[in-house]
């Protein structure tokens, strides 16, 4: 079916989404889990929205650029949890304002960071929520020993402005026990200095399925699970019906029997592999692999006959839905599996 | 230095692009090459300007929506090329509107495309120069022997509103007898059917100081050229002083002795790879690999100490320029090393 969409164009299943969202707050609720979703996936408050009616506390913004673009959008947005070390004396400012507006904590790992952000909230009203970031073996950022969370822990409890709000971990996939053991030592450190650890968060989509492994985290934060991709089919914990997001693409040439050109290229698509070999899923065609992109154009091969015409329409399954929401100023919304509705990204491209 | 910017963002350093401009500029003189610099990289009126200036004859874009971008950004541009087969009738309105504002060119290298488009352009007033794509190695676009060129170009001559413009190659580097012997040959067989070869268009930055080496062509579209990358130096085409385009980032936590984490990350530096291990040159130290990108964060490691603290600002030769650009709303503009002003990416983002 051609959809009367130009292209290339980034479409998002409604039905879809919404599937989605309601599949893992189950799973949430049966374990006592709160939800706090990522919106770098959909970057959308409409979205958020839909989280939020399912059971979500709140949301999780890894950019200061970000939650402001999130809490300008939607009023039943009130809680949000930055994910981030904030350094810098204007985001510190817009830090300020948003503290004034909703229920907002961030996270950090280092001295530096919350001597600066102490040195900016004792000087303001509301003080400032702070967890401590912990490495559970993603070796990104985070803190590396139990010790040394419940020595910042208490770094951050003592410091004016700010205030102790928990532990916050983004682990590698599967690795449920390693945050339990991380968690439930440092936990114990913190409490053995008499302070609260009010939330303990950890996240990832891979993992979300088995998040009740690590029962000492009290909040989850997937992002992906909302579009799900070719990275999540790959790794078993989604089917290509769960594939909420799809880039709609032309074929713009034939120039040989197995080979064809469309106009989606890295500027859709992205170059992000995640470990896959090609750029994306055609649906429908098991047989085709994108083997290279350029900007605007995707190559599909085929170890037989392409085909596929000029001008027919196919839609592809990204390796990775966050990033490709990021190149695009909306995506199309089908309902019914029709185009009902065009949604400006407003979050896309806030990376201060 | 600390620069002013708030992290992450893109940097030109505007000396370095009106030297690199010049520098080819002056090469295309001395062997009476046309320059169409292809906008891709920059997506900038101001500094398509300055390659007009240096002697540029017009522009090249990939996309219907960049030459809108670019022809509403500057009066100056008056000749447009669009590299691409343009299928689908919203997009056949856009180009009859440019066409009728400037001297415009498309390519094509099948008979649908060409069949819409005479069509479309049979009812309009002015018609439609056409060139031809054809295929000199890279494999992605274009008709794949000079017979199948001389085929096509007598289609697009007798198509009711179109005019036949010439060749078009987009090769792959180092391929210029290969553009010499298929273009040489097209020409032969175009001409003894009585038409006239008006342009043959050849590009690639990689390619481009050998670009003399293919004199049947009459035109050259280089792109990269005005900012280089990573993926330039690492092919001995350009060096580290000739790249304008960097991306400034902070260092937010540095977990371990021999890593730092910073605050830019695949939204910024893409993940373009272009055949090279890791996502970019950190200027002045060697030393340092950036290993992993996820979408807010880039680890950089070093088989030493990482010798990075909280809060120091780092400049960053991407893998690939031209991609850098479209992720981006704005780019900072560096005159004498510092900033001078900042130039909105209009025709970022522009896929359509």
């Amino acid at each position: 079916m051609t959809l009367p969409i130009e292209t290339p164009a980034v479409l998002v299943d409604l039905d879809v989404a919404r599937h989605n969202i309601r599949a893992f707050q189950a799973y949430a609720d049966r374990h006592g889990i709160r939800v706090r979703p990522h919106i770098k996936t959909h970057k959308l408050p409409q979205m958020a929205e839909l989280q939020l009616d399912a059971g979500a506390v709140g949301i999780t913004c890894q950019k200061v650029s970000e939650a402001e673009a999130m809490v300008d959008g939607s009023p039943r947005i009130q809680d949000v949890l930055i994910t981030y070390n904030i350094l810098g004396a204007e985001k510190l400012a817009r830090l300020e304002s948003l503290n004034a507006r909703v229920t907002l904590s961030v996270v950090g790992d280092n001295q530096t960071v919350f001597d600066a952000l102490s040195a900016h909230f004792a000087r303001t009203e509301k003080p400032l929520t702070v967890l401590v970031e912990c490495n559970t073996g993603a070796d990104r950022c985070g803190v590396a020993t139990p010790a040394e969370a419940a020595h910042l822990a208490r770094r951050i409890a003592d410091a004016p402005g700010l205030r102790f709000g928990g532990l916050m971990t983004y682990p590698p996939a599967g690795a449920a026990a390693q945050v339990q053991s991380f968690m439930s030592e440092a936990k114990r450190l913190i409490e053995a200095d008499g302070l609260v650890v009010a939330s303990i968060t950890s996240g990832g989509t891979p993992g979300m399925m088995r998040a009740a492994e690590a029962p000492v985290a009290t909040e989850y934060r997937p992002g992906t699970y909302i579009y799900n991709d070719r990275s999540l089919v790959a790794r078993g914990v989604a089917t290509w019906e769960d594939c909420a997001l799809t880039v709609l693409a032309t074929v713009v040439s034939v120039p040989s029997e197995n080979r064809a050109i469309i106009d989606a290229g890295s500027k859709v698509l992205t170059s992000d592999l995640l470990g896959l070999t090609g750029y994306g899923h055609v649906l429908g065609r098991d047989d085709i692999r994108i083997d290279q992109l350029s900007e605007e154009h995707g190559r599909l091969v085929s170890d037989g006959p392409i085909g596929l015409v000029v001008g027919e329409q196919v839609r592809i399954v990204p390796n990775h839905a966050c990033v490709v929401t990021n190149m695009v100023d909306a995506v199309h919304i089908l309902e019914g599996g029709l185009p009902t509705a065009q949604w400006p990204v407003v979050a896309r491209g806030h990376v201060v």
